[in-house]
């Protein structure tokens, strides 16, 4: 056995055994060290670059390190086997993926403000804020020799008296608590209940004097990202906000890696655990305690994610949905409580799901098309939602047709060299003087953060201004020279934002040629499936009347770049609005209003699926994408003025 | 610390190791050694002796122990302090109510013969024998491209088309299980379901070839003896059956004492444990065991059992239960589950109840009744139970009525110096000649074995035998002498069926005028109670067309015997009909037929309740049924004229 050291920017490591031989992505994996692997460790993506302190590795040399870098003790950790102990540096642009967690300062009203206007939005089309959880005083009589009803009896009759409801259920929990509650309180007291038309449960009981607020957790579950609101379910105010990193991603950054990985022996336990035990419990308990709020008062949970994050969350083999016919367990289920996956709520709370209408069109998109409201106008709209995957939703209050593309993770800096997620040290926004080829950039952080690497948002900025300042050209390979253009020995060019020396980071802030063309192919893919999808039904998109994007990629996403860079159709720029996580938002509207939590899978239930790859046209389309803007200039009149005007 | 050795006669032994000035009985209880304590350990009782084999104890001399027994080391356990290292003999007269688990050899046709009556006889009575678990064979399609449904839908549907159900309900094991089952067989599968008119639940899922019987459990969980069947839910074929000593009777020998010991802190969890952990889930385990069962296809399961032992079972608060006034927390539940109280079966069998009728009319009696059928008669029947407590139920298919007294353990053969359960060793049956007074006994067991103690229905017979030959004064008094007839130093009486050199156990088998005092009161306690319901009402006893007499006194109990000392009323003999068990019988009837469950809620829902406490000619009544056969012996002709005769 050999110690195996892993020590981190921040001073910070964790220590572990392993034995000779063994795999040093494998080893930082089960010690619980996120090391950034989209490849899920074949070797690939030279992603999970770690650097020897001390020690040996016995690495194989690959072309993602140069011999300078390999000199300087930089190795990929997938490449190396343990043949001694070993210290090695985990560079925080590998580790920016990991588990940080961040619970929101509410007293900014911005975080507020996206769910103060969902709530009032959803109202203004007709769909009432009320769900079914409730709590009610019962005042029973104290029982005598004259009155000697059981408890449970005595209960029951005095609910039913007070919402003539029929039909009552106790179960255990509140059974085993009876006795003793209702003589400690004199018989008086509160019951947290569901009630619908002929049914009530009751999920707790409390004295009378108890002060019992109903709390809900909205949460999105992302490839990459996991965001949760914790509410008040009575009127559906915001207590507490948190977002962390996937605990999943050390098992692949895509879906398709993630399913390999559960397949595997104890797979499906580990991955469920990884998000459930080391993402969303920490978020809950975070969240509760900064809102002073028990974790057992949250009575109900909704969940919006896409199909594989689902499965993959209940525990349920997710295997068929990557082999064809590509088939789920569930769109929805009615199934699912807190106790069945350890969801630290609650035991007895109802887990509700955004409902699914395919392999890979989830809950995430059925709850954004929730948000969006395009089945609410007559006009045509067009829903994007820029995740690891890209799924698209076309339509308006007659008909909806929905498509997915695999975008990959470059949207939230994932399969990019310098790629991050839009947290503290990512540049979220850039622009490039034409002359001079220097940068200007807004990072992530408090002011004076360094800069560690490019978000989404950050890096459609730099390939628009690289590309508008005839710096690259449209394949994305370098074409002008200049103390920011570096060339490495294959000739492979690069663009360096931030040096060593400036950066936050221990090596340039950069983005390459494999980059720039990573990135290509992932907005290649979101704008062919818009015109596919557009195409099949006869449509162009002169005839989109609203846009409507949402994801992880950052609300500073600039939409004139998105357009520059040919990711979205050039129609003006005021049709594109922002809508943020439509997929956690929508997951709060289902959560606080059983009307719009029935309207998800009306809209579920009638939203088309479009499959692409059966769809002969769309190869060609994405050839002809995978171009900045495009093989077709013709159809990006603006960004061609705007180069002239530059 | 001490090391303290408990010795069994058998050989074996238990270590455990105690403090300085620890109760010797509350170690034994803490070691899980079952030493008889009727008083649950207060000195009263005097059952709890142990002999010291070495080392030392702190004892205090007390009454039940003389001084050639203290100087031969017997102690009682509950007035011994740990003060040294220490082995005691626990005697097999004091350890015969521990757990010794019996699975009946289902050869013998005795052992199944009285389900075989019930189920024809409640068939007679026009109850169907149908419940709502069946397996379906289940054929879906296999899903396709163009075919596209998800796994719980397909077999949602599969299932309707099946059973013309709309409402299906998939919980989260099953739905867990789908995607693999549905793919290792080619989407023909079978299912457990569970249907009712408008709803159906999916316990199971199998391979369609997978041979899948569905089991259920009926128990009867008495104060002091828990038995059982496992049976096909099918058919009500007994698939295997057991009996053990309920693990609570260290705890104390009646329901009062239990309620105590449950308020002490961690008592409720320690009482439920001793009942499920230590007692019913090793006979589930026998059982399965002799049956080749796999206990989680044991999908359903019945308890019958008195208010006390079901709120102790379930883990809710009984200590209402005790106190004025006297309220259960239910009579009847729907809420509870296998895994709510862990009992190990299918996690998500439901379990069902008998109802109670009140603190002191429990479960056992309801199910009693139904296997009575007095409320299927116009003629008038009396249906005794003799447990623990003594409960009667008196009336016809106009009206019931039931009331309580208690007995005390008596005719479980506690509260009585050599008294023991009906298992090998007790004599169960007996003669004495008038002349010489020697006995002539059976004894319970394979031919050979030696008398240990005395049973319930042996006590019977040795009391009247005691009584008709003149041995004994109505008073319970010995009045003759002989060899057999022994007086101690404070001129306490008593007889001796077995000298110690031909007893199974240390000391002489004996029965001693304090025995026969608690069992006139017992019995006392019965005739008093039936006399006084009878009166109430305005009947007589002569106006009782039928007496049904169940309970763990045991088949051997001899009905004549039974009215010589005065414990029933002198009505022809021919009257009197011994049903067994008839709370396991009833529990088996209510499991495998929801007609037969549903009828005993409607019978319990229809049956007054009497409190005997309340009614002033109680005590006067009682006061005259503690003599043989009683102060008034005008009631007993039958009896004074056997004397005569004999």
């Amino acid at each position: 056995m050999f110690k195996v050291t892993f020590s981190f920017e921040d001073g910070s490591m964790v220590e572990t055994f392993a034995n000779a031989g063994d795999n040093l992505l494998e080893v930082a994996r089960s010690a619980n060290v996120a090391i950034d692997a989209p490849c899920s460790g074949n070797g690939a993506c030279g992603k999970c670059r770690v650097q020897l302190k001390s020690g040996e590795l016995e690495s194989k040399k690959t072309l993602h390190i140069s011999d300078e870098e390999y000199q300087a003790g930089w190795r990929l950790s997938c490449c190396s086997k343990i043949s001694a102990d070993v210290n090695v540096l985990v560079p925080d642009i590998a580790s920016a993926y990991k588990s940080r967690m961040k619970v929101a300062d509410l007293s900014s009203k911005e975080e507020i403000a996206i769910f103060e206007n969902a709530k009032s939005d959803i109202q203004l089309a007709g769909i009432e804020l009320k769900n079914s959880l409730e709590v009610v005083d019962v005042l029973m009589d104290v029982p005598s020799l004259d009155d000697t009803m059981p408890d449970n009896e005595r209960l029951t009759r005095a609910l039913r008296k007070y919402l003539n409801i029929n039909r009552v259920r106790i179960p255990y929990v509140v059974l085993k608590k009876l006795p003793d509650v209702l003589r400690e309180n004199n018989f008086a007291v509160k019951c947290v209940i569901r009630a619908t038309s002929d049914d009530m449960y009751v999920y707790d009981i409390f004295g009378k004097d108890e002060d019992v607020v109903i709390g809900g957790l909205a949460i999105d579950i992302g490839t990459t990202t996991v965001s949760a609101v914790l509410i008040n379910m009575e009127n559906g105010e915001i207590l507490a906000k948190s977002s962390a990193g996937n605990g999943q991603i050390r098992f692949g950054a895509d879906v398709i890696n993630r399913i390999v990985e559960s397949q595997k022996p104890g797979g499906q336990k580990k991955l469920q655990d990884a998000v459930i035990k080391e993402t969303i419990n920490p978020m809950i308990h975070e969240m509760c305690k900064s809102a002073k709020f028990p974790k057992d008062h949250i009575y109900r949970m909704c969940v919006a994610s896409n199909t594989t994050m689902n499965h993959l969350f209940a525990g349920i083999n997710a295997d068929p949905l990557r082999t064809e016919p590509y088939i789920p367990a569930f769109f929805k289920t009615n199934s699912l409580f807190a106790s069945d996956v350890g969801v630290d709520i609650n035991k007895d709370a109802h887990i509700i799901m955004a409902p699914n209408i395919g392999s890979y069109v989830g809950g995430d998109i059925t709850a954004g098309t929730l948000v969006s409201q395009i089945w609410n106008r007559p006009e045509f709209s067009l829903f994007i939602d820029l995740g690891t995957n890209g799924e698209l939703v076309f339509g308006n209050s007659d008909f909806m047709m929905s498509c997915a593309c695999s975008a990959g993770p470059a949207f939230e800096g994932g399969d990019i060299s310098c790629g991050m997620r839009a947290t503290d040290g990512a540049i979220e926004a850039c622009t490039i003087d034409k002359e001079t080829m220097e940068p200007t950039y807004k990072i992530v952080g408090d002011p004076g953060t360094k800069p560690v690497g490019l978000c989404g948002s950050g890096i459609i900025d730099v390939i628009s201004e690289l590309y508008i300042c005839g710096i690259i050209n449209p394949k994305g390979k370098f074409i002008r020279e200049g103390k920011r253009i570096k060339h490495d020995k294959y000739g492979m060019g690069s663009y360096i934002l931030a040096f060593e020396e400036e950066a936050g980071s221990v090596k340039d802030v950069e983005i390459t040629e494999v980059d720039i063309d990573n990135f290509i192919r992932a907005k290649g893919a979101i704008f062919s499936a818009i015109r596919t999808m557009l195409t099949s039904l006869d449509f162009d998109v002169s005839m989109i009347d609203d846009v409507y994007v949402a994801g992880g990629i950052g609300s500073g996403i600039n939409m004139q770049n998105a357009v520059n860079i040919g990711m979205f159709p050039d129609i003006p720029i005021e049709k594109f609005h922002y809508i943020g996580n439509s997929s956690l938002t929508g997951a709060y509207l289902m959560l606080l209003s059983t009307p719009a939590e029935k309207k998800t899978y009306e809209l579920a239930a009638n939203m088309t699926y479009m499959e692409l790859s059966t769809v002969p046209i769309y190869m060609d389309e994405f050839v002809g994408a995978c171009f900045i803007p495009h093989t077709d200039t013709s159809m990006f009149p603006t960004v061609m003025e705007e180069i002239q005007n530059r």
